[in-house]
């Protein structure tokens, strides 16, 4: 017998093994897992959506039982330490919960009723539609959120809400807290008598293409970098049957401080943003990219106010080699670029071991802005510009591609304010004002998401009770009785929000 | 000065132009077209719900008062006659106002508030989600419905009514339908304040393409061929900025007929079938495509009925020489696919003039169904199979591909039926019950889509009021003051459905 090759468990502090690892998914392994998870799909969407609420909050219970164990192997392969590691955990038990409440809602299904009818095109058929889950789909979990964007995170907690059974990639810079947190699921799922493999985890670098091609995968989601998403975005695109790749693929995040915010918050807006820029050591898709200030005294008091707050920071550990190298090379780009000069850096990096890095703000020129806008760099940095006036602001928004968030800063005597909501509306998933663009609240309103390259599908949202729909599919039944209609579709009182001949109509409650 | 490139208009049933066609569009005339369509796009939304309903019901009218010319000029170019193409422009004609129905009901917004507020997660900021246009979008009519799916058709109508000013491509089949259908639409749209690009025409074998390519378009619709439409398709996903493309790409529509139903309706069931996919010369994307029987008398009897019905049929003149010549290509393949028999076809071809065709009925063993079953043959043509068992049933429909629809003939007896409906709802879009697939109503509870090759996106539908989300995108204003945002996310009372701190609400009516 040939030895199993594994997956190792590193941590980023000192760069060294801190356990065994896990084991790495062979060919055929991945084939039954998704062919597993593939004769689990009519189980799970048969299990209702009481079922499956009653299985998310089993989930989260298993969860929340391995507490201690999860934050502390969480701690020991990210280095994310606490309040964040446990905050992390405590919104995955809570995300999985919400996933519940959607599911009981359940105006999810947009159930829809046109009975048959005269319509000036001729007579109409009795109509009626709902969502069916499409089926297994992979999740592919991002490094820096071991629980809420992981095994546990968004994507299977509303991909498992649709009906769809998981098969989880665990990611290789936190193995052992992926494997700890699929036992949770599939704790939850048996207790809540869920299919078996309603849940599956896969390892390895090379995992990822093969779960993107499988015939039996039907979505795939998936929180990572612009390279590795789109190339498996191709992948996804140009299968025999192509499947959605929804992608969340991360952003320049830019911020705009107004004229009279400068002058009336410039301090505020800075300690802030330093907040903002190096929380979690810059590794969050939402982190504040790009900085516009004024030109003149009050941006120039704001940059500098900015500046000394950086000059006081730390090092701060990255998640792991990968990521300390991307961010070497991406500082390094920025910092070589024409136009770009190093305003302020955090102390130095003072041991050699583990992947640590300091934060690090630059100014650019207008000219540099595009360039130096366009790649994101992921790790605790900013760039800074000026804008002498509205129409070099516009020029500057222009050369920026689509992103997760922006944020304006501004007061009532901003007039310009308006035009930059409009413009932003265009260009982001969500606008922020007078705030700072990390933190993601799981709730009904939220979107996470963008024009691309912030994601493959900027009509989908990652985060939300609308992240349910990447996983559904509208199926229409013509003339079809009563007793053979999905539930939600009979006549009479139901639970759920309808459209019934073009009135919504809502459950008595 | 060169003179300009023509695409001729052509007179079906005799091959012959019967018109001047219209210009070939130039590579710079499509620029100027996408750009003034991109510039158009924010006027297009700003004139508001309100404001693009007027303008749909005034494209409406403007077909309406054209009806005598389009419906003449469809006629030579199509050879649909009547009473399909005056029943198509009226679907038309409504479809348009539907969409303005749906705009002022406001659902499609999902308008959603969460307020600010304390979670297990922490605090929520205030959250406001709405939808807003993608932007310009490209349309591709196909050449089966010069009204109801080209210019004017339910791809321009969700387009226009989200807010994206929409380039069209005239069909090559019909021309100059296509540039008076454009005429109509631009005049309601400047009877209704719209911006003047709010619609443009383009033309042309290889323009589609670079629409498709084309930095300025936001997203594309398609109704047409698998090949082309995977061709584009390809194209849209491989852009530096991928688009999602909306393509409904034709299908094989299989109809069961269960053992009771053959027993006791078996000779209506063969005259609706005869009906169904000779209807249009069996251009239609819904076309019936595989008939599966029960294996003994029954099924023999409902067979032998098809087989008279289909031999007393006589020639119909098909869209292009283009749609003929394919349907002499697979009507040959099929004819040539080991284990396929023919059973009856109508009457000979007489004229040597023009594109004609006449229905043709084969018999497939079961081995050979599966082959035969995984390529659509645009006209005339119905594949018969007989299955002895339930297994077997199930082993034919196993070999299937996605598809638009799936009818299933059944008594109460047949308990075989809610099986199959269990099985269709994961390969179809709509599962038609006792009835015929063609005929596909404008309706709030439509699905006209389904998984791969019937559609490119099975999450969506190219008919009825959901078709408008193809072309929209959500965001989501963090915080932002009332005055600033759109009107539908204000605190108060308002016209449209919302969800509120996660509960429906409806607008006092």
């Amino acid at each position: 017998m040939s030895e199993r090759v594994m997956l190792p468990s590193l941590d980023p502090r000192t760069g060294r093994a801190a356990a065994d690892g896990i084991e790495v998914t062979t060919t055929q392994e991945l084939d039954a897992a998704c062919a597993a998870a593939d004769a689990a799909a009519r189980g799970l969407e048969q299990l209702g959506r009481e079922g499956r609420a009653v299985m998310l909050i089993a989930m989260a219970t298993e969860l929340e039982a391995r507490r201690e164990e999860l934050v502390a192997v969480a701690d020991r392969e990210t280095g994310l330490g606490s309040p964040r590691l446990p905050g992390e955990l405590t919104r995955t038990v809570f995300q999985l919960q919400f996933f519940a409440e959607v599911l009981r809602e359940g105006s999810y299904l947009e159930a829809t009723i046109d009975h048959r009818g005269e319509t000036p095109a001729g007579v109409r058929p009795d109509l009626r539609r709902t969502m069916r889950p499409l089926g297994a789909v992979g999740v592919f979990g991002a490094s820096n959120f071991p629980f809420a964007f992981s095994v546990p995170g968004g994507d299977t907690a509303s991909a498992l809400a649709a009906g769809c059974p998981v098969v989880a990639k665990a990611h290789e810079a936190h193995p052992i807290t992926s494997r700890l947190c699929f036992e949770a699921l599939a704790a939850g799922a048996a207790a809540a008598g869920a299919p078996e493999h309603s849940v599956s985890l896969v390892a390895g670098w090379d995992v990822g293409r093969a779960l993107v091609e499988h015939p039996m995968v039907r979505a795939v989601g998936f929180t990572g970098s612009l390279n590795g998403g789109r190339a498996l975005a191709d992948i996804a695109a140009a299968r025999p049957v192509p499947i959605p790749f929804f992608g969340e693929l991360g952003a320049v995040n830019a911020v705009v401080v107004c004229p009279d915010a400068a002058r009336t918050r410039g301090a505020d807006i800075a300690a802030g943003l330093v907040a903002s820029f190096t929380l979690g050591v810059g590794q969050f898709c939402t982190k504040p990219g790009l900085l516009l200030l004024p030109a003149g005294a009050d941006g120039r008091a704001l940059r500098d106010a900015l500046s000394e707050l950086v000059a006081a920071t730390s090092p701060g550990v990255l998640l792991s080699e990968r990521t300390a190298d991307n961010f070497t090379t991406g500082r390094e780009r920025l910092v070589g670029s024409p136009g770009v000069t190093v305003l302020a850096e955090g102390s130095p990096v003072v041991t050699a071991e583990g992947w640590w890095a300091s934060p690090v703000v630059v100014t650019a020129t207008a000219e540099a802005v595009a360039s130096v806008a366009s790649h994101e760099v992921f790790g605790p940095s900013l760039v800074v510009a000026e804008y002498a006036s509205e129409a070099e602001l516009d020029s500057l928004l222009d050369g920026l591609t689509g992103a997760l968030t922006a944020t304006v800063h501004a007061t009532e005597a901003d007039d310009l304010a308006a035009r930059l909501l409009e413009r932003f509306s265009r260009q982001v998933g969500r606008i922020v004002w007078n705030g700072f663009p990390t933190g993601v609240a799981v709730a009904w309103a939220m979107q996470h998401g963008g024009p691309y390259p912030a994601a493959t599908h900027a009509a989908h949202t990652s985060v939300g009770a609308a992240a349910i729909r990447r996983w559904l599919r509208p199926v229409t039944y013509q003339d079809v009785p009563q007793s053979l209609l999905p539930d939600e579709l009979r006549d009479g009182p139901v639970a759920v929000p309808r459209r019934v001949d073009g009135r919504l109509e809502l459950p008595a409650s």
